[in-house]
């Protein structure tokens, strides 16, 4: 099998920072973990706050702390940081190969998708944000992982898409119609949803806006690890 | 102007687990780092090294510590921990958005490349890895980014594919025949030169092997972040 995570990002419109923050990481025992946050408000703040949440779940990731821990843990650090008046968003997606499981980690009014052949399922229990209380816990599903499986996750941005307009996106209709295509990589389905969305908000996003689409697909090709960043440079005067 | 990193890496043959230790960070005023470290020996011992040295940089780095300092202090936990008998090599590339500047950190035998055009300069001033002794000094070179800028980094597998056979990898001449190419993606270039080296080592590498291409181009595109990561699962039974 063949572990693929795919990442599509923006910025409000006329923002140099974004307010997502998001990282992956190693685990010790064996796997990787993606840590995604979103900080109130938009700009430095946010960003200060969704790097500072990041940083601490990785950072007890990596000393083999279990996930819905680490979420606890950065929410008591934030609330204790600022009083309950900034929260912050939290979606942890871990692959464990200790287990063969991917373990969903959520503390975000947002649902997260679970797509398995034509089956599309909307996980939106109840979630509250990091820094709200003492006490908040996280949702967490768990399940093995299958060739297939394909997750889809993303900061609040892509549903208020459109909502300027009285067009609010349909996330689900718009996962469905990505991948009636043949078998479509996890980037095309990040970049088609959040081109979805900014086409909605007219090209002048809301809001920063995060996509994260992880696939699971049977093994083709060699056994390289490989992995490619792209980061547009606006405002870098050129020689 | 665009950033691009791509990352290609491979395990020692019949290993499971890599002694390189891979990671991107956001640093906090702007910018990526990219560490790399590679744990002396092989497999999990090797490893759980790599991993300490790059979750000390990262951790370091992220609170606003410059590149070297971080290096440094890697470096004495590594030798206070081990007494000397376990040595890590560390490289740092970082895209510094304050300065407009790549910074690069070396703690490797192993030289790096930086290519502008036809112009490929190998990088080989003496340097030693991190828990050798105490006071271990990185080599820092700092240049302004620009367009068309090109820098590859490895682990010592890629230098020492072949060795067995008598036909060590020119590195150098590697890098330049796939330049010649019209404007490669890094991904192709740091593709090409593991394939080399894998070959040289008839498909059983003898190391465990990381290539690090980073490119520069003249924006062209939309404003949007991306990342991609492919991980082969071997060993997970499928259901």
């Amino acid at each position: 099998m063949e572990f693929q995570i795919a990442v599509a990002k923006v910025n409000k419109y006329a923002t140099s920072e974004s307010g997502d923050t998001l990282e992956v990481v190693e685990r010790p025992n064996g796997g990787l973990s993606v840590v995604l946050a979103d900080g109130q408000t938009s700009g430095r703040g946010a960003k200060a706050v969704s790097q500072m949440v990041v940083r601490k779940v990785i950072g007890l990731l990596a000393e083999g702390v279990r996930d819905g821990a680490a979420a606890r843990a950065a929410s008591d650090a934030l609330f204790t940081d600022k009083q309950g008046k900034v929260i912050c968003t939290l979606n942890i997606a871990s692959l464990d190969l200790l287990s063969g499981t991917i373990v969903l980690t959520r503390n975000n009014p947002a649902p997260l998708f679970v797509c398995r052949g034509e089956q599309i399922d909307q996980l939106d229990a109840e979630s509250i944000p990091l820094g709200t209380s003492r006490d908040v816990r996280p949702i967490i599903t768990e399940f093995p992982i299958e060739p297939g499986l394909t997750i889809v996750i993303y900061t609040d941005g892509l549903t208020h898409a459109g909502e300027r307009r009285g067009q609010p996106m349909n996330v689900g209709e718009a996962i469905r119609s990505v991948l009636e295509d043949q078998d479509p990589h996890p980037q095309s389905l990040a970049d088609s949803l959040l081109a979805h969305a900014v086409s909605l908000d007219e090209n002048r996003p809301a809001d920063d806006i995060s996509v994260l689409a992880l696939k699971f697909t049977a093994r083709v090709g060699d056994n390289v690890r490989r992995m490619t960043v792209r980061l547009p440079l606006d405002g870098i005067t050129q020689p």
